[in-house]
C-alpha cells in the first residue's frame, strides 16, 4: 500500500479484516506500506499491521512478492504511480478520484486497459457502492422494480466548512487538491448515480461557487501558495457545486455537492424515481434504503425503510444477524473482497479505470459549463473506443 | 350542546364543517348552546355559531324542536344528562369518558340500550377512531392482513405536568376530576386498541403512581378542597398509568399513560404485531400509517410510511387533493357525520355506551390492581347480558 | 367569492372558519359566490355557505355591499376581474399565481398600487406562508438565528404525473394553464423561500422538462387543443423543473418542481443554510419545523424536530392545545385573518400584487434561461420603481 | 478466548481491531482459542486469528502466558470457568449474561471480589454500554442534563420467533437456555438502564409469556428434551417479558423483551424522562441519539437528533472524521479497550460481576413476580455487602 494518511486507515482495516469474515479464494498478505516520512511509515505500518515499511514506491514495484498494489496518496501522485504498477505487472487498487485531471485519468485507463490483455487487474475505490444498502438498490433497479428511471436526486451534504474562520488547508488550494467539493464529495454523488441507475452521464450544466473565498491562515509552516504570512489567503477551490445531468436514457438528474449544508455531516443522499417506483439511500443512516413501490394498492403505497441486514442482502451473511449494523469501514472489506475475487476468477472487477475516468469527466464537463456561465456541456469520451473493450465501459 | 368549555369549540366545529364537506342525510341545525354562565354561554353562542343560548338544560330537553343533544360537560354530570335526554327521546352524543364511575356509566348504558329499542341513537364520543389512518388500521386489520393479533403497545404521552411548580388545579384533585392520567388518556389507549384489533380487553395489571404529588395552590378562588390557602396542595389523582391487559385472544398488550414524558407533547401511539404484519400509528404524525408487511420475499420487508390522504382512505374524499394534511378537529367532523348518518338509518352508531362503559371496567381494574399490589384482575362486565343485544356489545 | 372550483372550497372554509377562532376585528358575511354555471353556482353556494350566487361578476362587483372580492378563478381570468374589482373600490384577495403572464401580472400590480393611495388593499394568496411552521421559520430567521443566509435548497415534489397513461387534461395545455410544475408548485418553492429568508431572487439558470410528452386524450368532450379525437395528445407544458436561484445577498437557492417524484405526494420542502444554524421543512409533516443552531456545544447539536404547537408559536394560541395538529386548511382561515385585520388597520396585507410579480418574474426568467441552453439570466423588474412604496416591494 | 460461537467472532474482531485504533497501554496477543470440537476449533482459530487452539480450557488456565481469559461460552459453563481463572490468577473478561442463575452468579462476583484483593480484574460483557450514543448519554445524565429522572421506558424487540413455524432450538428449551427473552435481551435493557440512569432497580412487578408454546422439531440428531421424535415439541421459555422497575431514587421503569415485535428486528431501546430533559436511543439507529432539553425557550424545544459522531464524543476520536457511521462490533473494540485500560491501570473495570449479579437478580424477581399472579417483589441482593467495597457495587 502506498500513502499513510486518512485514506490508509481505512484500507488497512479493508486488508485486515475481509478475510476473517469472507472465505477468499487467495489469502491477503500486507506486506509493505510504503510513505514518505521513514519514522511515520514505520509507526503506521506497525500500527495497521504492515509487516514492512518503505519510502521508495518504486523499488517496492520491482519486488517479485508483491503482487497487489493499492494507491492511497493524494490525487496528483496517482497517475504515475499506478501506471507504473500496471507496467510493472502488479494489479492495482487506487482510491478515487482516479486523478486530478482528465488527462492523467486517461493515461491511466489507458495503461489500464493495456494491462488487461495481459490479465493484470485494476479498480478505483468508490467504496459506497459496495455497502449493502447502495448494492441492494443496484439490483433492485436492474431487476427493473423501478420501472423506467425518471428521475435523479443526488446530493452529498457536509458542513465543515461552515465556519468562515476555519483555516486555510491545502485541501482549499486549487494547485494542490485539484478540486474542491465538487471532486472530492461531488464525485461519489455521480459515481453512485451511475452504479445504482447503470446509466451514464452524458451532458450537464451547473456552477460551481466559493462560498467563502478567505481564510486565516495558520502559522508560516503552513506553505500555502499564494498567502501573505500571517492574515487570509485565498481559497482556490470551489465549496459548493449545483449542477444538472442528463442520463443516457434521457433522465434528468440533479446533483448537489456542498460543504456548507450546516448539520448535513455526511450526507450522501440519493433518490431515483422511476415509473413503477422509488427508492431513497442516505448515508447518514447507511444501513437502511426506502423502498416505494407503486405496484402495490394505491391505499398501501409508502416508502418503506427496509433494514438491509437480513442474510440474503448483498455483502451481509457474512456478517451479524439480522438488524446488527455495519458502518464506514465495511465498505473497504467488502471491497478487498471484491478486488480479491476478481483477481482469482480472472476477470475485470468494477468500477474499473475507465469508470473512474469517465466520473472525471463528467466533473470536467461540469466546470466548463460553470466557467461558459452555465450552458449545457457534452461529457466528452476521452478515451478511444478502440481502446477498451464494450464490456469495460457500459455502465456497471 | 351543552357544555360550554374546550371541547366545546372541537364539537361545535365538526358540527359546523361536517355538512359543507360530506353529503348528509340529514341537515344538522346548530339550535341551542347550554353553560352555566348566562353572560359567558350566549357570547360562546355567538363564537360558535349556535343560534340560542341557555341555562337550563332540562328546559332544552324538553323541546320538541331538539332531536340530538350533544354532552360536552365534565364527566360528572355526563349520567345525569345523558339520561335526562334519552328519557326525553333525544338522541345522545357524550363526550369521553363516558362517566367518572363504573356505576354512573352502567346507568347511562342501561338507559341507552332502554332507548334504542324506541329508535333512540346513543354514541361516546371517542374521536381518534374517526381519523382516516386509524380507520384504515382498523380496516386493514379486520380483512385479515396482520394476522393472528399477537401483541399490543398502546400508550398516550404528554408532558404538561413535567414542571413541579406548575400550580395545583381541580384536573388534580380526585373529588372533581375522577381520574388522572389514566380516565382522561389512559381511556384512549385502551379505546383505539380496542376499535383496532376488534379485541375486548378482558384481565389487567397494573400501577398508578403519582410522580409530583404536591404542587403549588395559586391564589384564594381556587376553591380546591384540601389545600391550606397560600402554599402546596394535594395532588389526588394518578399522573402515570402503567398496565398490561390481556386481549380476548389472549394476546398481550402493554399501555401506559403518561403526563410526565418530556418532549412528547400528544403522542397517543398505537403498535399492533400479527403473525402477518404490524401496524404502527402516533398521533403526533396523524395523518401517516407504519405498515409492516411480513408476506413479503424477506430482503423487501420494512415499516411503509403511508401518507393515509388518498381520496380511497376513510373520510378523505370528501377532503382535499392527495398529500394534504387533516387536523386535530377533522374527528369532529367525521364524528358529526357519521352519528347523523347512523340516525338516519336508523342504525345504532359506534363506540356505544356500552363500549364506554367498558372501558370505564378496564381503568376500573387497573386502579383495583394497582390497590392489590399489582396483582391480575378481571374486567368484571357490569351490564346483564340480557340488557344488550349482541351486536351492541360485541367489540366494534 | 368568484370562482367555484377546488380553491373555492378552500377559500370558503377560511372565510368560514376564522370568525370563530379569531377575534377579527371587522365580521366576515359570505355573501356572493360567483360561478359559470347557475346551477351549479348555486349548488357550490349552498354546500359551501354563501348567501347568494350569481353568473355576472361585473354586476356583484358593482353592489355597494360587497367590500372584499376574493378572487379564486383559472390563473387566465385573475388580472380582468382583479383589476375590475379594485376600481370599483373593493379590497381583492386573489389567488396564486397571480396570473398567467408576467405582462399580466405587472398590469395587475399597477392597479394595486394606485388603488392603494385610495386605500383598497390586494393581497396575493400564497398560503404556504400562513402556516405556524413557515412563519416561525421567517422569524427565526428574521432574528438572526440563522447567521448569514449561505444556502437554500427548494422542492416542491409530488408525482400524479407518473402514470405515463393518466389522461390528457387542460392543467397539461400551455395555451389553458399557461405554465406546469414551474408555475403550478416552483412558484410556491420560490415565495416560501422568499417569505423565510426576507431575499429576493435576483438571477436564475435552469431548465423546463417534458418528461411524458403525449397522454391519452379521453372522449370527444375534452375540448383540448391539438388532440385529433381519440389517441393521444401532446402535452405542451413542463412536468418538471429544475433552476438554480442567485439570492439578493449573493446565497444560492436550488428549486425542484416536479410531479414524477412518485413517492412524494404533496412535499414543499425547503432547507435553509446559514452561518449559525439551519432550518428544515417539509409540507408533508406540516406541523414540525427542523432547527439546527450551531451555537451549541459541538457534542450537542443536531436537527431539532419543533412540534409548532406551542400557543406561544404563530397562529397556534387560537386553536387547540399543545400537541394537538393543524392541517391544510388552516392556511386559508390564517390568511383570511391577516387580510381582514389589515384591511381594518388600514394597512397593507403581504404578499402583496407585487411580491405576486416578482414571483412571476423569475418564473418567466427560469423560462428563459431553459430556452437559452440553461445560462444565467437576469429577473427583469417590470414596475417602474416609482410605482411603489419601497416598503411594498421589499421582501417580505 | 474460551468458546467458539457466534459471539467468538465478535470478541475476536475487538482483540484484532482495538490495537489498531487506540493506542494501549498493554498490547493483547490473541494466544489460544479453546473449543469443544477440535477440528472446528482450529478453523475457527485460522479464521479469527488465534495462534493456538485447545479443546481442554483447565489446560489453558494453568498456562503462565495467558494473563486474561476471554469466556464466550453458553451461560451454563460460565461459572465453572471463570472462577477456576480467577482462582489460576487470570483477569477474566465474561459474556453476559453472567450466569443462568442467581446462584452461579453469586459465586463468581464472590471469586471476583476475592480475586480483586489480589490486582485480578473482571468484567461482563455488557458491550451496548460502549457504544459512543449510549455513553455520551450517560455522560449527559451524570452531569444534571436531564435534572431528575422521573420516569424509563426501556424495550428491545425481536421479531425471530413471528413465525410460529420456526423450529424449537435448545435456546427455546429452559434446561439449556435457562431464560428466553427475559434473559437473553431483558437483560440488556436492564443493564442499560442502570448504566444510563446510575439508579439501580430496587422491585419489580411483571410476568413472562410463551406466545408460540409448541414448534416443530427437526430431525432426529436435534436432542431436544421433551421433544417426541417428530412433531412438535414445548417452547419452555418465555418469548415476552414485561415488567416495571422501580428505581432507587423512586422513578418508574418500564420494560418489555419481546421476540414477536414484528418488523422490529434488534431494536434496543431506552427513552428516560427527567425533570429538565429527556433522552431516547435506538440500537436500529446506533450513532444517533435524541435530546430534548427543557430548559430552552418553550418555541425552540423539540427531540434534537445528535449524531455521535464527533471527535470530543466518547470513543469517536479514533475512528473516523464526523459523520462516518460506526457499527455493531464497535463494541467489542471499545470494549477490549477499556478492559486493557483498567488492567493496565490497577483499577476494576466496569460492568462488574457484582453488577453483572445485580442484573441477575433483576431477572429473578421478575420471574418470582409473575408466578405470583404479578406482585409487586424485591429485588434481592444475595451478595453480603462486606464482600464488596461499596465502589464496586454502586451503580455504574
Amino acid at each position: 500500500m502506498i500513502g499513510a494518511g486518512f485514506m490508509g486507515a481505512a484500507h488497512s482495516q479493508g486488508w485486515r479484516v475481509a478475510p476473517r469474515f469472507f472465505d477468499l479464494p487467495l489469502a491477503p498478505e500486507m506486506s509493505v506500506l510504503v510513505g514518505r516520512d521513514a519514522a511515520r511509515t514505520r509507526a503506521a505500518a506497525d500500527t495497521w499491521g504492515w509487516a514492512e515499511s518503505s519510502t521508495d514506491w518504486r523499488e517496492v514495484l520491482e519486488r517479485d512478492d508483491i503482487d497487489v498494489v493499492d494507491i492511497v496518496t493524494p490525487g496528483d501522485s496517482h497517475a504515475e504511480i499506478a501506471i507504473a504498477a500496471l507496467a510493472a505487472g502488479k494489479h492495482v487498487l487506487c482510491e478515487k478520484p482516479l486523478a486530478n485531471t482528465v488527462d492523467e485519468a486517461r493515461r491511466m485507463a489507458e495503461a489500464a486497459a493495456s494491462a488487461q490483455r495481459y490479465g493484470i487487474r485494476s479498480m478505483v475505490g468508490f467504496t459506497y457502492r459496495r455497502l449493502p444498502a447502495t448494492t441492494f438498490a443496484r439490483d433492485l433497479i436492474a431487476t427493473g422494480r423501478l420501472g423506467d428511471i425518471r428521475q435523479v436526486r443526488a446530493e452529498y451534504l457536509q458542513d465543515w466548512l461552515s465556519d468562515a474562520d476555519a483555516p486555510l488547508t491545502w485541501r482549499l488550494q486549487k494547485d494542490r487538491a485539484g478540486s474542491g467539493s465538487l471532486g472530492d464529495i461531488g464525485a461519489h454523488a455521480v459515481d453512485i448515480t451511475e452504479f445504482m441507475t447503470g446509466l451514464r452521464v452524458t451532458r450537464v450544466a451547473g456552477l460551481l461557487e466559493t462560498i467563502v473565498s478567505e481564510r486565516p491562515v495558520l502559522g508560516s509552516a503552513s506553505g500555502l501558495s499564494g498567502s501573505a504570512g500571517a492574515g487570509r489567503g485565498a481559497v482556490t477551490v470551489d465549496d459548493l457545486a449545483l449542477f444538472t445531468g442528463r442520463l443516457e436514457n434521457g433522465a434528468l438528474a440533479s446533483f448537489e455537492a456542498s460543504r456548507f449544508r450546516l448539520g448535513r455531516k455526511n450526507a450522501l443522499r440519493v433518490e431515483i424515481s422511476g415509473s413503477l417506483g422509488s427508492l431513497s439511500f442516505d448515508l447518514e443512516s447507511p444501513n437502511e434504503l426506502q423502498f416505494y413501490d407503486a405496484t402495490l394498492p394505491a391505499t398501501e403505497q409508502g416508502f418503506r425503510r427496509i433494514l438491509v441486514t437480513e442474510p440474503e442482502h448483498p455483502y451481509v451473511g457474512a456478517w451479524w444477524p439480522t438488524g446488527h449494523m455495519l458502518g464506514y469501514e465495511h465498505g473497504f472489506s467488502h471491497q478487498a473482497k471484491d478486488f480479491v475475487e476478481a483477481v482469482a476468477a480472472d476477470e475485470d472487477p468494477r468500477p474499473s479505470f475507465a469508470d473512474g475516468l469517465h466520473v472525471q469527466e463528467v466533473l470536467d464537463a461540469v466546470a466548463r459549463s460553470s466557467d461558459a456561465d452555465g450552458v449545457w456541456t457534452g461529457v466528452e469520451p476521452s478515451l478511444a473506443p478502440s481502446t477498451l473493450s464494450d464490456r469495460a465501459y457500459a455502465a456497471s
